[in-house]
């Protein structure tokens, strides 16, 4: 049985995380969703509201949860049992980055980490230019659920 | 229970595949390592003999399995009734060409690709750096098992 | 008005080339498509062929015409009298490798290159892997226009 | 009759800015340069001044006018009636971060963004850089135009 | 005789900055590691405090003096009568960075940068990997010399 | 005292060789060109003609001397006592192919690469791309030394 970690901030979560986690869901035996409850800029949503948005948009998905964390990605892949952690890459210059702390992260605890490359339809979504488009007045339709557009509204 | 195919050319395996191989054995239920029999150019080894070498060198792998294939990776993947394919990447080169491949099998059979980033004792290793340098009479060792460096001496 | 200069292989059209060569004619008052008609390696449809196919795919594209070409591409470019040679990149790698083309067709002729990035739907698609999916026995449906599938079966 | 955007913050403009502009407007029949008004960081140079030292430089481009912005860059592109947005690239990673700008932004306007090479001469410009050697007393000559320079001593 | 300049922050110095000033310190005749004592962000240990730590470190090290500097990376450079500098490279994003850096430092000095390969076994490494991971109260032990993990814990 | 290794096939010789030639000349005590007098493909120039064309070229450069060979390039840099490696990168493709070429020959003979960044006027220049042009007849004026397009007229 496989267990894989996909953490992050998902400050907010998008349908780029939505899609990355239903597609590990659907190659491992059990996904963990880590939230970093303390990333080190100020979050735009609490992570109590991070984790209860992606409980109730995985509701469906019964081989996974959500947990939220502080510390390191590493500490938490060791406590659920994680034998792999999984990282969503866009492009070659997210691929580098996560490169550098997926050998750091082996180095640290021996897990490994792989990359699955997001879906093209969802590649242009992150968190940090949703907030932006939202900060500018733009419509963020079609790249969060609408249940995190209404979070971000309030 | 997850399987997972690493498909490749093997020609002639390096410790670099090995590597590949038991740190996905590790990660996932089952692998099945898959030898592209009629690769386009010719290959320096035969196929029967590179999956000997390769059946011997994994034989404490318990979950590992070998075979040789012709036709598309994505046919043996759903042959095999693999969940997802692992490629090992090494850098930037091998990721973006890899991507568009991944993208394509997505495509053609809705297998998803994940990357595993090359451990960086064996990143400088490739089957065709091995066989330049054999060429030109350097020395492989540490490059490839010493049963490979024998099959290469033949 | 600004005549624009997409030149290729075209060997086969693809999705991509159409997409493309659509959107470039969107942008710019007169698109001319030029094909490679002798390409170093031996094309797998003769460039009357590729042209009959491009000009009968872009029938509906008043702005738009197609001829083919041997020879640099910058002298096809002067000649036609193009301001601009317009590229699509479907990646990092892609980008490379032409920006020294570009820089090399500005030293020759003065003419600027502009990268047009290929739609996320079908980026995937590259003229060589098509080939190699066909060669293969893969389905190629989605990823050309179904008269040049039917060419290459011919 | 096409219309190109070049937006950004210009702050300050540089030689690499004003190749940029002067080459669009050697391919596009009109070019505006939209001046982002509001930048997250505290701006260098006023917006106006920075509109004032753009629209002096460019004064004999007749097919080129300057405009401030605030808000989504697509909004600009709208109101103009740009037909595509033009972005400078230095190298692989501008293209890459400007790649998932530009699909975001055909996504949300339907705009399509084409990539211009810097020009070798002036590819190692950047008004960060310029920033920060103005700031640790080093020459900016050759760097940015003489007014431009005037204008940070102020 | 050659003079080849190491300039950075050390904030800490990690096994990765001692590797690169050892291997530099085998090619060229005389290596000078230039500490940048004022960078932008408040460092975490004091310029002398890095200063004595190297000085330590490369005690052996004959051909090699630790110096400390404030101002552009070239104005060191000159004063010490450098032939080079030398920047560590641990992969693509590193080597983009600094290729801007390098064309900006050769228009204003004339002095040329080469770039080192990192050592794998320590190119996941950097000070800012450093300092987060101790920050999250995670072992740093492998990354950066006993006597800096001290001089952190301070 | 450094000595310098510049390997290459130089087939033909071009302006940004010996760039990078008086370049690496300014910066080691002693710099080695080695012509690999057996490249895997056919040549444009027999090595002899290269060496003599390389040979004119840098006559003035007291401190350069130019030899061809065949097998590894390492077993060349041993022979010659180079202590360092140096390569030119236009950027980065050339850069990542390269990486990997670097480690393997330290791993071979312990002996380090370093990159010298092309100089942007030449950057877009490559022997394989001179061959192209001249073999469809356009101008190569400008990219190669004129003994050298002399050479390739004969």
């Amino acid at each position: 049985m496989t267990v894989a970690l996909c953490a992050g901030s998902f400050d907010p979560p998008t349908n780029g995380h939505i899609d990355l986690i239903r597609r590990s869901a659907s190659m491992f035996d059990e996904v963990v969703v880590g939230i970093v409850a303390n990333p080190s800029k100020a979050p735009r949503l609490p992570a109590d509201r991070r984790m209860s948005l992606l409980s109730d948009l995985l509701v469906g998905q019964i081989n996974v949860r959500v947990e939220t964390f502080s510390g390191l990605v590493v500490e938490l892949a060791t406590s659920v049992g994680a034998h792999v952690i999984v990282k969503g890459v866009r492009g070659v210059a997210d691929f580098e980055a996560e490169l550098q702390m997926a050998h750091m992260n082996r180095h640290l605890s021996g897990i490994n980490t792989v990359f699955l490359p997001t879906s093209p339809e969802v590649a242009h979504i992150s968190s940090s230019l949703v907030k932006e488009i939202f900060a500018l007045g733009g419509s963020i339709e079609g790249l969060v659920p609408p249940s995190v557009a209404i979070a971000l509204e309030e």
